[in-house]
């Protein structure tokens, strides 16, 4: 890679793994290392190993990023570019980690909820590539959401916008680790399709977790494709109140849980089509991703090349 | 009025009233005429009656309006130009009213759904004046919505945005007449608190409709403060939906029933409060419109305004 190509730094903080990786300004990895996140020491003894596997990266090119973006698996306020709250590591909450890595590197550094970088990925490379306006959520173990507008991330006025997971959708649902009732993450995540299996599970031996429930959809398994058609159910109704809303050209997800392909997206459609309004059934695809993990790294990098100037 | 200062008609037409006014450029009303739309008759009869009420406002000022702009109650295709549907007036569907009036007058002219004029009305003039990213819900006979961004109507991918009406907050709800269940509108609109009065009417004489319930709310009546707490809380739901997915700046309440003050907005603020994330719960102010009536008419001149190149 010539020293002329635009390329960032984009790095990807996650629960189990921290990603570091240089990319190009057409969304192409030029160098990836990815390790186990130290999750129970914080971000004090995150922060050595994002600033080693950078210096790697940066070992394995001869590229000349323009900056950094770092994706965090939690409320970010972008405007402050602090982590507001972390759920799924601890030590990181009130942080300001670009602070440091862009005083180490000599280089503008850019904080950024993860959901938000690998949306605006699968809208500049992935699977919305052409799109303007775009809702991503990703359903994992949790449910994270992006509003994609015009190409850039959507930040709303009090830096909260894309909080799709926590849409109060079912009033009399069950209870979310978030204080409240029936919030999407609580009736269509990873986590809640395992709920919803130990609820019903009647079989012999150990009831299957969210990615087993999810196996046994994929290979036709009758009582594991109704759990997965309920969870399915709601995120397609969640998406048609969001389209209704603010009429994107696209919806995507991504995560771990959109990854059994039809047996989850075919519901998730069905009922979107049953809940939105006709025009905007007929007129908006539901699209699974197609960076899958790496999404991560090369979003947290469009950031950064989004918000440093053209030369 | 001096022909230097900008200006621009608005229409509104309404299913009981049209009203046409010439609007300045601060958003004050020049001059103004007022009547009943020929409901029955469609656009046939009420494009004349525009027309002339439009000649006689201008013959009431010396201003060279830049534009017309004509807010309709409902489905407005804008990209096309043309009415999608009507609901509260037959003989619109699939008429482009502005493409005669343009002719006729010699002047752009806009179409734009009437919540979409309204909610730009308050954020340009009104309760949210100065704000940049706004949700307006206009909570009447039915409930339209306008999704604000940066100070402009935004439309969506399809035209379809601001659809608030017919997002589906509880699929087990009461059946609306668009065919699906639990609607925004079934469970909050100022019909929806008639019919919510009529089944727990236990009352001598007849069960008192949607302004009548109200009117007891505000006079104290705990059976009418009731019913309006329940259309109320689950309108309170719908927008943290909204503002958990796109973050604006504030809420703007418009239309009849939110006229009733405090006995709405409270049990509104209380139930939104609930239902949103905290840090936008915190940050979000819900306001009653201050325009009033006027808002459709100065709201569909704004429209042509924004939409006319500055001189």
């Amino acid at each position: 890679m010539s020293q002329e190509a635009r390329c960032a730094v984009g790095v990807d903080v996650g629960g189990t793994r921290t990603s570091v990786a240089v990319v190009s300004e057409a969304g192409t990895i030029v160098c990836l290392r990815r390790e186990v996140t130290p999750r129970e020491a914080g971000a004090e003894a995150t922060l050595p190993l994002i600033c080693r596997l950078i210096r790697e990266t940066l070992a394995g090119t001869d590229a000349c990023p323009v900056g950094i973006g770092v994706g965090f698996g939690g409320p970010v306020d972008y405007g402050a570019q602090r982590v507001r709250r972390s759920n799924h590591a601890p030590g990181w909450s009130d942080t300001e980690p670009t602070r440091r890595l862009g005083k180490e590197f000599g280089l503008p550094a850019w904080l950024e909820n993860d959901a938000n970088a690998g949306g605006l990925a699968e809208v500049l490379y992935g699977a919305a590539r052409g799109a303007q306006d775009a809702l991503y959520v990703n359903v994992g173990t949790g449910v994270g959401g992006a509003v994609i507008l015009r190409g850039r991330v959507h930040h709303g006025a009090h830096s909260n916008a894309g909080e799709f997971g926590h849409m109060v959708i079912d009033p009399l649902g069950p209870p979310c680790p978030c204080g409240r009732r029936g919030c999407v993450e609580v009736l269509c995540s990873g986590d809640a399709i395992g709920r919803m299996a130990r609820e019903s599970w009647a079989g012999e031996g150990p009831c299957p977790g969210g990615r087993g429930v999810g196996e046994l959809a994929v290979a036709g398994d009758r009582w594991a494709l109704d759990i997965v058609g309920r969870a399915a159910a709601e995120m397609g109704r969640a998406i048609s109140i969001a389209c209704n809303l603010w009429d994107p050209d696209v919806v995507v997800l991504g995560g771990g849980v959109p990854e059994m392909g039809e047996a989850y997206l075919a519901p998730v459609r069905e009922s979107f089509a049953r809940h939105a309004m006709d025009c905007i059934a007929h007129a908006t695809p539901i699209l699974g991703a197609c960076l899958g993990y790496d999404a991560g790294v090369i979003g947290a990098a469009a950031v950064a090349m989004q918000a440093s100037p053209q030369q």
